[in-house]
């Protein structure tokens, strides 16, 4: 396999853009920024000086705090700018927002914008790189990476190993950007959920389709449950949460079939009772919060491959 | 008296839970915090590479930068998460929400919520130290303390020293963070308000109770004007603001009628001409100014007694 | 001409009360602050330990981000603090909050307010410097300095230069700000736009009115287009945005008739076919990113002199 010292791109907009050998340089990276949290000063002078600037035009908690203890760990300045949807209306164009951003000197910009390919748009027209903090439907590449990170933690290589996605894929970033990731590295993927909430077409991204999840759980090496979102109960996407739970959700009766040895894994945050029961959530097979001080280690490797550090 | 060297417990959640030498060791602290906020370079390292969070479930602007203050006076990074109570809804628990954050990394939180207990909550459910910054109408701790800190600046020893705490007692964490810090002291506190705004059973405090705001005034040493929020009128708790005004607002002619050396305070932020007209609060014998600057050092002082820091 | 090696006043509120000797060393130290902010670690140490506050109370996101950028080259600490209309009308006043964060040892406050005046009222209440972010219609200091700093960069000498400001002058805290510096420094300014739009007794600013542009773009070594404000339209002060556009809208066929090396400037956000059209706002004769980036330098200039640095 050939080696590779830097990321092809400027930018981080996606899993599906990216090589088996980027993804292998960011995942590497990551190890060794999971190092330099762990230690009783977690910071490294690296990026001194350099600004950057989280651009959310989507609320958001923990991956903007996320980004900002990686920024932090790299010494890095970090400035969140939240744009909500009604000043975008009468303000500037997204393009014009990047591009004034860049020129008063900000070294990289962190995107979250409810229109898929926003970020792609904002890298076009930028010279500085652009990082996918989740667009529309479509990406949410630190999420997938940091996902695919704990995966490889928890069981090695990935080849061969079985994942089952449940929950919502038509509306799921973190879906795409998982399936995108985990194929490349020879997972066999298995989408799973209610016919209306599975995208026409999606077996082009090879994945399997499934509707019986109770089928699927004796052979998963991973069950990682989407976050569903109430909100759209409303739009008849399925009949009511009581229903969603009883087929989709992960309780204590579907764990019982499943390996002894299978890892739970959920984006957050968590709907306690509704995709996935509380006694699963917190038990010994869930791996959600190492997820989370994973991302940490995964954004500043991100941070760090594009804002001019070496591997 | 025994001397103690650091607090006992992880978090800071009341006055109530604090022993006597623990409030002495943390006035003292902060008098060494205060002469180092009064530097030309106000900061030291001591905290260098510490991520602190903000996680504030009600708005706030001066405790909110009281704190930012105070941890730059440290060195240590912090971030400030707003959380609206409508995200909250949707969104994940508190707990989750603070497993999260310890995950990531963060070594503190500053918890302000609407519901008593919620830091108490955060605190048993997380291995980092939680610090109150308001907890419903139970406490706000670094605000008493900051108040304790400024009446001994003022006048040395407490003991048998009589303080008044005047307005809504039944809603104000602040009077219940005082009281129970003043009376551990040794100070002699009457609460005073109309009826409706004195809480059954407080006399359980060893606070004596008056409605006859005059009859108190030539005794007292300390008089502390809690703030009057003008939405609960509606809610039938007085009558009108101009006769909560002349019964229990601090005026002139009432200053008239106490000692000369008495000392005026108020929490902030101030309602001139209703509980203060502003001739009082703004006169010589008030040091609402002085609670203020005192108040970053007491939070400072409280991060570094938490944070690892040695007397 | 008198050198000056300090700003007179502790404050900066407007280019109405600044000599041209003030004005040339703040463009002389912003420079040199363009100078930092180009190397590959744009950062001095010259106000470490100094903590500067935004307080905007209107929305922003440019003029805020530029701010931090300049605060984080001098190593400066920075607390962006937005208040709502909302609380503020249940909140303290001006200048309570002024003096509140003052005493807090805040070290700078940057102001934005819908009142005209209410960045001088808080300079009058306060000890420490207080910078005009933009207040009501009245100046936006920092905008028209950076404005007059890319016009020297791209001409030298503003005396006798002809320089038209196009659009809602009487709404315009840009425009004054402008009018004030350029006349002082012996430009001739031309205001254009329609009567409802030009403010009664403008000439007593030295500037001449015009309401045919087309007439006034053929000696213009300057055209600076106004961002017009869509939401006005209702209220008549134009009878629609195309008829606006028409007449007073900077478009290829007006820039046909200028000066083959005109200069074309706005202040951002930019209303593109309003205004403006994309074709000009993108075209080689303009310089709106420049200005963008001299922000920085120009308000890192303000704090460096402001808050104790030598020239």
């Amino acid at each position: 396999m050939n080696k590779v010292k830097t990321l092809k791109a400027k930018d981080l907009l996606g899993l599906k853009d990216l090589s088996i050998e980027e993804i292998r340089l960011i995942l590497k990276t990551a190890r060794s920024m999971k190092e330099v949290a762990a230690r009783p000063i977690p910071k490294v002078p690296t990026l001194l000086g350099k600004h950057i600037i989280t651009l959310f035009y989507e609320a958001s908690t923990r991956t903007r705090t996320s980004f900002n203890m990686a920024s932090k760990i790299l010494s890095a300045n970090i400035t969140n700018v939240a744009i909500s949807s009604s000043s975008v209306s009468k303000g500037e164009n997204l393009i014009d927002t990047v591009k004034n951003l860049e020129v008063m000197g900000v070294d990289a910009l962190i995107i979250r914008h409810a229109m898929a390919g926003a970020p792609h748009l904002a890298a076009k027209n930028s010279r500085i790189p652009i990082i996918n903090a989740g667009d529309g439907f479509n990406e949410h590449p630190t999420q997938g990476l940091l996902d695919i990170f704990t995966m490889q933690e928890k069981k090695g290589s990935l080849a061969g190993k079985k994942v089952l996605i449940v929950g919502d894929i038509s509306h799921s970033r973190v879906a795409r950007s998982n399936i995108w990731g985990l194929t490349k590295l020879g997972a066999e993927v298995t989408v799973i959920g209610p016919p209306t909430m599975i995208p026409a077409g999606i077996e082009e991204m090879k994945v399997k389709i499934s509707y019986n999840f109770d089928r699927e759980i004796p052979d998963a090496d991973f069950i990682y449950m989407l976050r569903i979102q109430n909100e759209r109960q409303e739009k008849g996407l399925f009949p009511s949460i009581e229903e969603y739970s009883k087929l989709y959700g992960l309780n204590k009766e579907r764990i019982n079939i499943a390996k002894k040895d299978v890892v739970v894994m959920h984006p957050g945050p968590i709907n306690r009772g509704v995709e996935i029961t509380s006694e699963v959530a917190d038990g010994p097979y869930n791996v959600i919060l190492d997820q989370v001080t994973n991302g940490v280690a995964v954004r500043a490797a991100i941070l760090f491959l594009l804002l001019g550090g070496k591997d």
